[in-house]
């Protein structure tokens, strides 16, 4: 399935989501828009970050744990079967909830006949005013991975790592060819005016700088609306291994984006500009340091 | 002369050239437009990589290799003079003899008193066609540096170097505060009308995103010009640590780009996007690897 020559064309769809309180509400619109989806001849689907509920991490507010499952939870229960009878490969996002006071902001791949292919915790964990993500979510424990489906090897990070060159290139190195990044992030109403045009446009710089540097498509699915204090920017994309954006949802409406993505260019892409050729290696270690600097403190 | 509070705008000139077959001519117009940066005001200045020449790689010539200096050769001593004349911090590239049939692609940092404060040898080296650097250069053997000067920590990467997120984040983790690109890349004729923009494109974007991904001020340099096969396409640029192009040279034309960088903007960035905070060293030791997918063929 991954060899070069084959022209495999792979219909990749975006479900860019509205949500509400209710986690009833937002489960069957996803899983209606998931038919929808089958019925277009969409072959994998991804949902945005934690889209059963609103965004649970604008205060940090202990009875938002109410609202995490485990991941055969009846959540990932109905993802699982809505994959297997609409046979389409399927993204998830779940808030897990992993024991007794351990949760992880979690993604979840089932295959087209609905077996689960991987699981992906969230490694890089945000913690800003209105994202107060450390006080929810333990740091994933799981690494970087790219489960093996039916249409190829599908590598799956989580929002802020979409700021860390490390996740998408290990997320590559384990054999990726499309990097999903279901994601929640959007403007403060004090920033927007003056920096929210350069926020956006650094967001999707980044993700495309992923698809170049490893030869793979880069597709990213945000939610939409004003949930409290946050304006979700929504601009949903998928970017070719070249960092073209293929195509962009918008910031204002719900839609769902559907994109071919002809897997063949990532080995085209790559004998072109083979960066993977050339990684020093040999010279890397400093990589696994927090801080290189000799530390001498000056005045 | 780090520290967070100081306002320290530092005045960057990037010296986009049009280089010739003879190297006194090039070293001349450098030396030149060193001293008119001067007395602009200019407090460092960065030549495009291995100015003192036309591109010596469109082909495997072994008479190019008469072309190296060693370090401290008559292009390095006329550099070293020119920045301790000028009282101006000089970043300088040079095709480095390191001993008989060793050489490098090296960036050399002189301070604003003349003192020799780092040498960076190119750590990736491409080949492709026209661009034939494995037959000259062997690999940097001193890994990413970032260079004390009076100004701050300069950090030096060449070129091929820009696709590489490592390479800017090892800069970056020295302490660089500025990353500096030497670089020689161009269009090929046949390619341009339909590659162009998205290559031009796509080699900024990545550079952008070693600003966002590191809080860092980026800086780029590249010759003009048609030699031989290639159209170098200019257009040397600075970006600011959240990414955003504080100045772009042309596409066509030799220019002094003289661009304020305010350092500050370092650690204002960096607490806004703390992504220096939030890396999972622990998790990072695949970027040791060539290579991470489980290798089971498949047809």
């Amino acid at each position: 399935m991954e060899t070069a020559s084959s022209n495999q064309v792979v219909q990749v769809a975006l479900l860019q989501m509205q949500c509400g309180p209710s986690k009833q509400v937002n489960v069957e619109r996803a899983l209606e828009s998931i038919a929808q989806a089958a019925s277009r001849g969409v072959d994998v689907l991804c949902l945005p970050e934690l889209f059963a509920g609103t965004y649970p991490c604008q205060s940090e507010d202990h009875a938002c744990f109410d609202e995490a499952e485990p991941l055969d939870g009846a959540t990932a229960q109905a993802l699982q079967a809505s994959a297997q009878e609409q046979g389409i490969v399927l993204i998830g996002s779940l808030f897990e909830r992993r024991a007794p006071g351990l949760f992880h902001n979690s993604a979840v791949v089932y295959d087209a006949d609905g077996t689960r292919r991987g699981v992906y915790r969230k490694m890089h964990i945000p913690d800003d005013p209105l994202y107060y993500e450390k006080f929810y979510f333990t740091p994933g424990d799981l690494g970087f991975t790219a489960p093996r489906t039916s249409l190829g090897k599908l590598g799956v990070c989580v929002c802020w790592d979409q700021w860390f060159p490390e996740a998408a290139r290990l997320t590559a190195l384990a054999g990726a060819q499309i990097i999903f990044y279901p994601t929640a992030i959007g403007w403060h109403p004090s920033e927007k005016a003056e920096y929210g045009a350069a926020q956006h446009d650094a967001w999707e710089t980044m993700m495309r700088s992923h698809a170049i540097a490893n030869g793979v498509f880069v597709a990213a699915v945000n939610r939409v609306g004003v949930e409290g204090d946050l304006e979700f920017w929504g601009a949903a994309f998928v970017a070719d291994p070249a960092g073209r954006i293929l195509a962009r949802a918008s910031h204002e409406h719900p839609e769902l984006l559907i994109v071919p993505c002809d897997l063949a260019l990532i080995e085209a892409t790559r004998t072109h500009w083979p960066f993977l050729r050339d990684r020093r290696v040999d010279a890397y270690g400093g990589l696994l340091s927090r801080w290189l600097d000799d530390g001498v403190a000056e005045t």
